[in-house]
């Protein structure tokens, strides 16, 4: 059985947010991302895939086709296919999210 | 901006778990599952979906092709396509999951 910790492999980075991949499948993949306060994730879009956060720990200040929200954990957002989006750690502590995104842009689709 | 509470919209039933639906894309969605002590999802399966289950609360028992292992929160695991999966609370306390499922089986793939 393929299990995960949302604890244990968090890192950070004092140079840019960190990255950590959790689950990759042929239809969708799974990442934590862990910001130190100030990260960003830039402004982005993927055509063709939607994105699901969920903020884990922290507060994140999300943007969605312009819109700015900052939210807390036990709260998730919605980055549909081709909107553009992006994160920034605009707290003064560090701010987790966990990520869903499908499909896997790394994988043809069956 | 579309963003969902992982806590309000939570909701049980003395009669069986409940799924709560968060969000539904034309490649994924994602449902929050609600069960009372000794309920369950019973054993099934879905060809060419994956499916990630996320512990939010109380300690859950999931199957996945025959092994059984208790998860608590901030774990999460993964039933490939095609697996036999289901969970069952076998604790004396709530157990809440965060669901995503990719691709979204009511929907038409692209």
């Amino acid at each position: 059985m393929r299990t995960v910790s949302l604890r244990e492999p968090r890192k950070f980075s004092p140079d840019r947010m960190q990255k950590v991949g959790l689950f990759e499948t042929d239809h969708c993949f799974s990442d934590l991302y862990c910001f130190e306060p100030g990260q960003v994730q830039q402004l982005h879009s993927h055509e063709g895939a939607d994105k699901i956060y969920v903020v884990l720990e922290g507060k994140g200040t999300f943007t969605v086709d312009g819109e700015r929200q900052e939210l807390s954990p036990e709260t998730a957002v919605l980055a549909p296919s081709g909107s553009q989006h992006g994160v920034e750690n605009t707290s003064s502590d560090r701010l987790v999210l966990l990520v869903f995104m499908a499909p896997n842009p790394n994988k043809a689709q069956a």
